[in-house]
């Protein structure tokens, strides 16, 4: 066999990227906007910040950046300056601030929703660009803005469809982790990045929902081999530090005060870790107060949350229930959203402080799990109403028929192919065409245009499976006067039909 | 004087991309929903395709494309790929059709809406990063296809509040401009892209609006200098060459039937010519048949549009009103969205035919030409209603009226920042906070809450200096019981007061 060569290029994706079509387009963009109606019922205002920015403004905070390009797409400008593509919106909004504080209402409070996008290995369901929304106040040291946050997470997964107990906001504090590490005798972290022992403690308790308590112990102390043989080296703490280390992780409770006080044990003397207790603290007697009990929102210190500038309360909304995976296991969908206090990144350009805390909702995986539970489906829409086109030389007849329907307000278009009626039809019903207008010889001598109702001509042909709901007198299709195309048309769109 | 060097970031954007904030994003959202809901009127439905795709899949169509980057961001994936950002959305159109054709819709017909990249010089106006709203038909030889590209530009200006007479559609065939050539014997391109000579008379047309027809002339023969000193080469035609095709490019009118009588003349016996010409009697008769006359479409033989893809007719949207552009000089704002018809570019994949056209608005564009006309501030809004913090040991009882107000569907927020009344208030006016709510011991001992109408009172102030309108009996602040606050503020947020 031989193949032909040619200088064609292949029509392809770049691994990691993908389309959208329609339905998904719909269907995102609805639970976008209603997404959106929340963050402006807590007042806050749009930004958007442009796809680029200079690497050295984006900083070095992405969870693991193994390769060489440490997990961004970066490019030199013209002039030698390395640009990358962002890989959230947290880092554009801290540059903003920084960039343009005297322009803006303190605090600030924005919402972004955009694509980011990260270089690393695309796999099921992990894609190089997904999109973010995400939702900040920078300039409120105050824990209202992050007890703020968690109620507006918990309202919005409820006005999407998601029912509370299929979702739970997750809160943990990064000061009082550090207070116990400080409790247990593990150093203070120099400079911007844990490092070292406690970035291996860290690593070691974000697994817990893969290798469970022990394994959890196994990596705080000598190191774990996981089934595939792949070895992952321990942070070597000592038995009693683990013992604290993973009495710590496991003090998540439905009663906040409860786990509370646990945590002040915990962290004994440490200040920070005192700081930490009473952040939480705080945090709890705010969503008391508007009626956010833990049914909606739990302080569970087992959450660490990747990214590397947190400085104070983090968050993850999780959902609960279960579903059946790639590999055809069961389990539960797990994280949508996730986010926390940056105390420390709008410092980074301008050396002052800027207390900030925001959290973003990852909306490809969100709307993946929207589709997992919805019964309904989600890219339910209407088509237009499709002309089609029996004679062509009378062209100019069916194009005025549809632009008659569009002046009034209803949705068509004039078939434009090359085929015949059925082909016609046919693309019609892809279309999710509720009215086919069909219109030859004989009706233009007429004066009358035929309209077929997809809608009904589906349900009859339900309804011929079962009789109970049999009903009779409704035509699927209907001639009517020419000059009545409009009305009727837009009779038979309405709900109930004609 | 000295300078203190830190390690920290500078916060900036590369050069040509920009931050969009409130106002802005908010004016372009209702602009873009508004020609949405005309493309969708049309039949159309929406698609979104990846920021990156592979250079060899976008090919190299843009017009002029100087520097070694040519015209695009690129940079290579972990397999030495190069991909790039996007620089228009026809492209990854293409690239979708030809790998997917089997699971479309014949003719396919999307919308999409997204930023695309070009490397180029910024300058004025002149974006790195900016938004286009694409709207075409894929599978569609039909000229009914083209005319209604050209009704669908006319309806968007109207419906985001371009008057008729403002703005006007103008149309232009390649075939018609290929026939011109070949009628004074200058050869047709080899290959995808016109070269030489015929590239040459094309970008002296294109050069129309800036240097007359006399500098066209100098383009078209033996070069010109322009008067900075800098000289361009001409295209070599002889005078009688010339003469024709100054004659074509001065051939449009209001009269379209009129036009293309005169085009069917300069094209000789050419039949790509002919073509060309039959092709724009269609689309007269198509517009005709819909009532869009040439107050709204003309056909105008000056427009090139740069793109080297298009292969029949060509529409531009120009808007006719003056501005005053960033030298202080009186001019027409100009193009505001352009496309073509471009049966090539599919065929580049698949080595079959699949004729498609389709036209892009320039959104950026577009708005500052809004914002430029707009007596009313498009970015006119209402912000939240802003509860002030007066004593702050009252956090959880301000927290709870923010979420009262916030559970009735009114967007609230509560004042998270450090400072006192006096800069809330002004914090309030800078958010276009309608209202403001304030609370203090005396009002907490009475059981009551201030709430201070900002709009009132800027309207008060107003109507201090025009004495006609004075009105009396309206308190800009007024004291309300506790339990009546929703229903006190959702009534001084009508239009109307209370």
């Amino acid at each position: 066999m031989t193949t032909v060569k040619t200088n064609r290029p292949v029509p392809r994706s770049p691994k990691g990227f993908r389309d959208s079509f329609a339905g998904e387009v719909i269907a995102r963009r609805r639970m976008v906007e209603t997404i959106r109606e929340v963050y402006e019922r807590y007042g806050f205002e749009p930004l958007e910040t442009p796809a680029m920015e200079f690497v050295d403004v984006l900083g070095k905070f992405l969870p693991e950046q193994d390769g060489p390009a440490g997990g961004i797409f970066a490019l030199t400008d013209d002039d030698d300056q390395w640009m990358a593509l962002r890989y959230d919106l947290t880092a554009p909004l801290s540059r903003v601030v920084a960039e343009r504080a005297q322009d803006l209402p303190r605090p600030y409070r924005r919402y972004q929703y955009g694509p980011v996008w990260r270089n690393e290995k695309p796999g099921p369901g992990r894609y190089r660009e997904f999109f973010q929304f995400d939702v900040d106040t920078v300039g409120a040291a105050s824990m209202a803005a992050d007890a703020e946050i968690c109620t507006i997470l918990s309202e919005s997964m409820e006005a999407i469809g998601i029912p509370r107990g299929d979702y739970v906001v997750r809160v943990n504090n990064r000061k009082v982790l550090n207070g116990v590490l400080e409790a247990i005798g593990i150093p203070a972290d120099a400079g911007d990045a844990p490092s070292g022992q406690r970035l291996g403690v860290l690593r070691a308790i974000d697994k817990l929902d893969r290798v469970a308590v022990d394994g959890v112990r196994e990596l705080l102390q000598q190191g774990r081999m996981d089934e595939s043989g792949d070895y992952t080296a321990g942070a070597g703490l000592g038995d009693g530090q683990a013992d604290t280390v993973l009495q710590f992780v496991q003090a998540g409770a439905d009663d906040r005060a409860e786990v509370c006080a646990k945590l002040a044990q915990l962290v004994g003397a440490s200040a920070v870790g005192a700081e930490g207790v009473d952040e939480l603290r705080q945090i709890h007697d705010l969503l008391d107060a508007t009626g956010h009990g833990p049914d909606r929102v739990v302080f569970d210190p087992a959450i660490v949350r990747g990214l590397a500038y947190y400085t104070g309360p983090v968050y993850e909304v999780v959902l609960t229930f279960d579903i059946t995976d790639e590999r055809g296991r069961r389990r539960q969908f797990g994280s949508v959203a996730g986010g926390g206090r940056y105390d420390d990144l709008v410092k980074r350009f301008t050396g002052t402080d800027m207390p900030a805390t925001g959290v973003s909702i990852g909306v490809d995986r969100l709307l993946a799990a929207l589709q997992a539970v919805s019964q309904a489906d989600l890219a339910a829409r209407l088509g237009p109403v499709v002309v089609t086109v029996l004679d062509r030389d009378r062209l100019l007849d069916y194009q005025r028929m549809t632009q008659e329907l569009r002046a009034a307000g209803v949705a068509a278009e004039l078939y434009l192919g090359e085929s015949g009626l059925r082909a016609q039809l046919k693309y019609a019903d892809r279309r999710g065409a509720p009215v086919v207008v069909i219109a030859g010889g004989d009706e233009f001598e007429r004066g009358e245009v035929q309209l077929k109702d997809l809608r009904l001509g589906d349900k009859l042909a339900q309804e011929i499976t079962d009789r109970e709901q049999w009903r009779k007198g409704q035509p699927a299709q209907v001639s009517v006067p020419r000059d009545q195309l409009v009305d009727r048309a837009k009779a038979m769109l309405r709900p109930d039909g004609d």
